[in-house]
């Protein structure tokens, strides 16, 4: 007589078992993704499953009553502590007797899929490093005196098939009363990405370990934290980088490193500190303790990377930007000096690409996945500096280009951070040549009725970096500012708003009571420079990989995510594309990091990768310069832009070929 | 025609290579032990040759003149600079031409033995962990931006065949400037017990490193400072224990700790403190720089380990005894506050045979090697809780005793630390009955002329250890007391010097203007019970073991070293033995953590020679009871001490059998 067929949905993995056999074993003969923190003692109840009942036709079986042992003690008591849902049975305790069907519901599957937090978000399947593991140790026995420690490694190894696992010396000195307060049962929490435990805990642990995901930018920490059993995000958040005192981008606090001994140091030291509140924010916010946090994933540009280590990043501000460390780094997060987290907590640190080219570009690869596309895509993660990414499944391509601060805001003359108030998108009508904007903290237009009162309480600030975009683009698009980036007098443009600010001129956005929001020369030229740089490092992957276009574009970073593409491709900031290929990542590096704190395979994926990666230097490369000086027409000087309207061919410059001469231009 | 044959002395190991192969190239094929840090660049000079010249007839080989290759540029330019001994040929520079024999002289061998210190140490082999490894890292290259650090790993791999090496954050954060300082030469310092790196240089190294092998007691941390090339002991030092004043002995120290919450961590710190103070005072003293000492090996019971780990010693001090952790461990010093040596030195501690019977014991047996010897030996290392191993090659039994603290001097009435002005040897005239004796800090005995002015500046103090064992052991020889350990009376033993003392009588040992020095009936109690325990350990392994007597009888540790044989025997604090078979190892668990710090296979023979010794719980043998009772007599009950010349047979106890019976008993 053949033994009952068991079937494991949705796996739909099968297999014939002797009656008898608990599910949970069936499971694992199989590899059933089917999870236990205790091993099958029935008290941790991670290993439910729900029986079906009668005919299965697609799957040729009849489940019968009774094809599952009766509900015993062990699950009874279960039930009455804790309750079971109708119809869940413990996958330890019950045991099959004859043909059945068992649906194993995605809370009892270790690799559950993450749901996805934003649309733009890649799936995550869970596969954290950290896994909780219940044992019952031996007691200590005076005629075989082996420590605590050593039969804690023995019933780890006797019951789940783990070794030589490393103990750091803050647990082994929690070691011995954890032991006795749980009589001789313990829960262990183990990275199995480093082979070490990273937590003990007395008896059997129910409650969800944490992990943080952290993207250490230049000017912003921001952080998710996340359940490291779910994936689910508690809480997120961000600080600003204290280290904005010692230089506004990277290159000033580099400097400020060169000049002032100790600099470095002054630095880690903020930094560090910076982590360690946001870990006990964000502990708060979602109401758990600090030290159930065990593990932490940072994704950080190189300069950011070197200061959170201690190195002093002096190297990286000049030729040949050598890194004092490129590939993945696993650390204990007191050797960073987090000290609110679990005390042998562990950080992993993604590789960096290049010496301009970071661990958060690295994660922008694994977030955005180009390795895996078969359409040629170009990842611009937007910032203080660019990183570039270029490719798809066959070659890969990376650069960092020196943008510089303008799509912040800063050196524009009215421009600002991102916060309320700020002005972050702009139109301007090819007609009247009068504009209308949004602010940020409200959803209505200047021209909407109701904007005044909407915005009567942050006012109007600034211009924000998407808002410097939109209003330059709508200046070439609406004919106020010509292929070479100037701006045209009244008599030239045709508004009254173009007014002369000493020999060249601005528009006027807007005029409040007391405040005048223009763009001036100065900001069309800073957003030149920077949008040359881009564009400049764009071209050159384009040149190595030897193409003259791109299939898909994607802007990535915090700042990606608010820059309107049409704007973008007016101002020659990406290369022409059609728009709808044009999509923004949202904060890729931060989905990247949390990837890397809920999969393990994606650490090893990412390490590979990363390998793989033809990095290109922008500050050596000959054709740098030379793409720079030809992208500072907007939106080129050369380059044909097939997929944008046609753009007013104005020329303001009236000391070479005079007025606006009505010719049009591609 | 054959290739020329080369051979290398001492090892006679030979070989035939085309001519031109580097002497180093052939060294290396043929396994032979020839040393060398720059990889055969011919910058260290480690890999010095002396090639033979003339008819070896017993090797069957003439060596020709032009047997090697012209003394080269390389060779010129050493020898200029530093000066090669003549003769002497740098090995990677020197090439084959025709037979030669070539001696490897001693400092050119990695393993040349250590000269013994004291004739009682064990020879060692080095074959340290730490090694240093001159390479040329490649430069940084834009357009493989990889990390210093990976190319550091890369040169290790190619120029060393050195793999996956960790390099702590201290380390990296040095790595840059230490590269460009070497100008891309670097040596680096690999712990390869660990496969760490534990220190960088810029360019070649030519300096030693150095090692510390630490006993930490409970009384006294005694450490000696190592050259880990040469093995030999550049300063050696001692400061007090500064858990002293927590309590005097172990399980003081224990209660300490249950009683007072945090008392641990109070006598952790002070440990750690005095342990930097002791590396810093012997750098000093040796002249060397405290961060070139990148290794320490640590000895000691298990409650200096557990404390020294951070570990609350709770648990050994009630039954079962459990230790925390019994295997060896691998830490950074700066885990354990070792601040003043190299940041990322690293610390090996011996594993932990059980929880009275700790790593100092451990070494003991490495030092001793009990395992590899025939005899059936008994090794005892006196303290106040001595360590007892019996055993042979086939078999090893361990255990511990409480003796307590009075062969130390402590509750003995004119006890004191052995110190200058203590009294450590006496002798009795079984006629007269008459001592006379002598005081540390002199040579000369009490009745010496010119005793007095010798010891006028230490005074004479007390008696020390050794003192009160060899003054007891000369009053039962004399018949002062008898085998139940009672003093008789000036009547009874027949000297003035028995003076009543309340209801028991004293032995007035010496009496100066200020002070009077006995031997108290109170004494002879609290040294009846401290040998008592010794021995009933002893015998307890002796009953595991199935024998009735000892081949061979080691007293350890620094008190043993003073203990003389005789006395300790005529005591009965030792089972009967041969005298000439009873020998002191003087400090064997120093020499023991010399050994390891020396010699990378003496860790895993004694890691794995603790997994072979059975242990024996005294606490709770029911015979130990029995065996402790039986050994109060001096020098025992019921055992024959046929190696001992008879004892008188007195009996001082008034109240049963009278005044002495004039019997003999062996």
């Amino acid at each position: 007589m053949t033994n009952p067929l068991v079937i494991f949905m949705p796996s739909g993995k099968r297999g014939h078992f002797a009656p008898g056999t608990p599910v949970l074993t069936a499971a694992r003969q199989l590899g059933v993704d089917l999870d236990s923190v205790c091993g099958g003692r029935g008290i941790c109840s991670k290993c439910q499953v729900q029986p079906g009942e009668g005919t299965f036709s697609k799957l040729g079986v009849t489940v019968a009553p009774g094809a599952l042992s009766e509900f015993n003690a062990v699950e009874q008591r279960y039930d009455e502590k804790r309750g079971l849902k109708p119809g869940r049975r413990l996958g330890c305790q019950a045991c099959i007797q004859g043909d059945v069907v068992l649906d194993v519901p995605p809370e009892s599957q270790v690799h559950r899929q993450v749901v996805r937090k934003a649309a733009s978000d890649k799936p995550i399947v869970m596969d954290p490093a950290t896994r909780l593991h219940f044992v019952t140790v031996e007691e200590p026995d005076m005629d075989a005196p082996t420590g605590d420690l050593e039969r804690l490694r023995g019933a780890l190894a006797t019951e789940w098939d783990l070794h030589d696992l490393t103990l750091p010396l803050p647990l082994l000195r929690s070691l011995q009363p954890v032991l006795r307060q749980g009589k001789w049962q313990v829960t262990v929490a183990v990275n199995h990405d480093e082979n070490t435990v990273t937590a003990l805990y007395p008896g059997l642990r129910d409650a969800p370990l944490f992990g943080l995901a952290i993207d250490l930018g230049s000017t912003t920490i921001a952080a998710h934290l996340c359940d490291l059993s779910t994936g689910e995000v508690r809480a997120s958040g961000g600080v600003m980088n204290p280290q904005i005192r010692f230089g506004e981008d990277l290159m000033s606090r580099v400097s400020y490193s060169m000049m002032n001994p100790g600099g470095d140091v002054e630095m880690t030291t903020v930094v560090r500190a910076a982590l360690d509140t946001l870990a006990t924010e964000l502990a708060a916010e979602a109401g758990i303790t600090a030290t159930d946090i065990v593990e932490a994933v940072i994704v950080c540009n190189p300069v950011m990377h070197h200061l959170l280590l201690g190195i002093d990043p002096v190297e990286l501000g000049q030729s040949p930007f050598a890194l004092a460390t490129s590939d993945a780094l696993r650390l204990g997060a007191r050797d960073i000096d987090m000290g609110a987290v679990a005390p042998a907590a562990r950080v992993y640190i993604l590789p960096c690409i290049a010496g301009h080219v970071g661990a958060d570009a690295a994660a922008v690869a694994l977030a955005e996945a180009p390795d895996q596309a078969d359409a040629l895509t170009l990842i611009v993660d937007v910032g203080t500096n660019a990183e570039i990414i270029l490719g798809n499944r066959d070659r890969l391509l990376a650069c960092s280009s020196p943008t510089g601060p303008a799509f912040e805001g800063a050196q524009i003359s009215s421009g600002q951070r991102a916060a309320p108030g700020a002005i972050e998108r702009v139109q301007i009508d090819p007609v009247t040549k009068e504009p209308r904007f949004r602010v940020i903290g409200s959803d209505l237009w200047s021209d909407d009725p109701g904007f005044a009162a909407a915005t009567e309480g942050s006012g109007i600030t600034g211009i924000c970096g998407s808002g410097i975009i939109e209003a330059v683009a709508e200046m070439r698009t609406a004919g106020i500012v010509d292929a070479n980036g100037l701006i045209g007098s009244a008599e030239q443009t045709g508004t009254p708003r173009s007014e002369p600010t000493g020999r060249t001129h601005g528009y006027l956005l807007w005029e409040g009571d007391d405040r005048r929001i223009m763009v001036t020369q100065g900001d069309i030229r800073a957003i030149q420079l920077a949008k040359s740089a881009l564009y400049a490092g764009a071209r050159l992957l384009m040149d190595e990989a030897g193409v003259d276009g791109v299939e898909k574009i994607t802007l990535a970073g915090a700042f990606g995510a608010h820059i309107s593409p049409h704007h973008a491709m007016v101002l020659g900031m990406i290369p022409d594309a059609a728009l709808d290929k044009v999509t923004s990542a949202g904060n890729a590096a931060g989905h990247g990091a949390r990837m890397a704190l809920c999969n393990r395979a994606a650490r090893g994926h990412i390490e590979a990768l990363v390998r793989r990666i033809e990095k290109i230097e922008t500050a050596v490369a000959p054709r740098f310069q030379e793409h720079f000086v030809a992208a500072n027409a907007i939106p080129h000087a050369t380059a044909p832009f097939p997929h944008l309207p046609t753009l007013p061919d104005v020329n303001f410059n009236t000391a070479s070929e005079g007025r606006a001469r009505g010719r049009r231009r591609r």
